[in-house]
């Protein structure tokens, strides 16, 4: 069988060290990108583009495989896959990182393959602005979806801002919303971020749930109620994963539409943080995917 | 005509002298259990039991007589009605406080009128841990809900564990949950408290909804999404006002009428901080709480 790429996502592929007060899990899967197209597979059909050292273990490469994520634009180069070491104390909520060595993901020049520059749905993930733009003008996708991080949005704002101009959407958390936009107040936030570019917002806000922005319509959700977390690594990316998954499978950009996916954001997220690394996304099925969203939905029906 | 009263608020009543970057209103109408009972008011008829002193204006007095709230069980006394002076800065998040004065509600000791012992909802706003005891065993609700604030934690725990041991709900907000039950976790928080007594926890978290727990039922609601906010003050007890007037009024406590009930409650505590004082509670018809409710509803549903 021959999938057509719907999805075609970038971003980091890592290796993570993640300690909590219960458990130390020594360099697993991890990396935005790797979440994300975990979470996107799914929904639709992923390709993915990025970078791993030699070091990288094959079983992980087998696990994307098996989710049917196309691995032809990620690059296997000498030296090492990026490492993420962080520890969670007892609360969950302050993570402290050890160690953040960029290796091969520092020199990675993202090369998407012809057979993959039609693909409709982009997801430009935590990657460098420049390297971000030069993806989105190879590609001319339908939809566009950016995100980035607290790094870039201090280090090189003029250059987020080109990147910003060009997309149709940004996911980012409450913090990075703040820090771009110089206001505590979310809703202001997205009004600036709107009048930057992208009409449509969603910013994550963890356990308190997120807010969608899309033109005039605003539309906040709750966090899928779970009474304990093992692992929070990951799980903003799984919701991008989602959220993204469910517009592109639908191929529509619209308020019902756009609802059920935040939903769908809001439901990933949550099987993501109930495991270690990425066991949480590749542990379920189709239908426990579809099972916690019905539940979800008619637990929010009043 | 004779209003039946369905419920019994107490708390404070206060005159408040609130800042913000834009405006100072001097001495308007506040305190939690005026608060609570304007917004009450819209669902079922009130009684209030607190204390004012001499120099209350006639205004406020009428002002709540209105709504229709039964005021046999305020005492006006000798002295000065308790005053409360905070600032809040530019992004509305933290409030300094200038000045709290008690005055004579100090000295409070609530007293029922007989005729008002039999009301089947009694609510127990924020007031000494003895004194919410005290009404309790003279009124013997057919549901009680206690509210309560860092104060009293801090200070009385021992007695308020003996309130909690005979109420039938409590509402705090998420700072209080963590500091009652030493836990960051607002489920583990939920479930120390449900095990102290009351089997009903519902748990506020300001712009980031609020949470409800019965029995084994989780319920998560995201805040109405307001662009801004004139002024936070009251929309915690605007919240306890909406979610308990529902219920009383439904005279049900189970999951459907208790998801309602939240969702009133969510939206009474947007009219509220939409304008200084209590103007956003006396401001609105009840066509107006209806309309919103069903907004809020419809936008929820996915």
């Amino acid at each position: 069988m021959r999938w057509v790429y719907v999805i075609l996502g970038t971003g980091s592929i890592a290796l993570d060290t993640t300690r909590t007060p219960f458990k130390t899990m020594k360099r697993v899967l991890g990396g935005a990108a790797t979440y994300f197209s975990l979470s996107a597979s799914h929904f639709c059909p992923v390709a993915l583009i990025g970078v791993v050292g030699k070091d990288f273990p094959q079983a992980h490469w087998k696990l994307l495989e098996s989710r049917h994520i196309d691995l032809q634009g990620v690059q296997r180069v000498k030296g090492k896959t990026m490492f993420f070491d962080s520890e969670f104390s007892y609360d969950y909520y302050a993570r402290k990182t050890h160690a953040t060595e960029l290796n091969v993901y520092a020199h990675f020049d993202p090369v998407v393959p012809d057979s993959l520059r039609k693909t409709p749905f982009l997801y430009l993930g935590t990657l460098e602005p420049a390297k971000q733009l030069k993806m989105l003008e190879n590609c001319r996708p339908r939809f566009a979806l950016m995100d980035t991080i607290e790094f870039y949005i201090e280090t090189q704002k003029p250059a987020l801002r080109k990147v910003m101009a060009k997309v149709d959407g940004m996911v980012l958390n409450d913090i990075e919303a703040r820090m771009l936009c110089k206001s505590p107040n979310l809703f202001e936030c997205a009004s600036t971020i709107q009048e930057w570019g992208p009409e449509l917002v969603v910013i994550k806000k963890g356990e308190n749930g997120s807010i969608l922005f899309y033109k005039d319509f605003v539309f906040p959700l709750p966090a899928f109620p779970l009474s304990s977390v093992v692992d929070p690594t990951g799980a903003g990316d799984s919701f991008g994963g989602g959220f993204f998954g469910h517009l592109a499978r639908s191929n529509k950009v619209e308020e019902k539409t756009l609802k059920e996916a935040l939903a769908y954001g809001t439901i990933m997220g949550s099987f993501c943080v109930q495991d270690f690394s990425v066991n949480g996304l590749v542990s379920i099925a189709s239908e426990d995917v579809e099972a916690r969203f019905n539940h979800y939905r008619e637990k929010l029906h009043i």
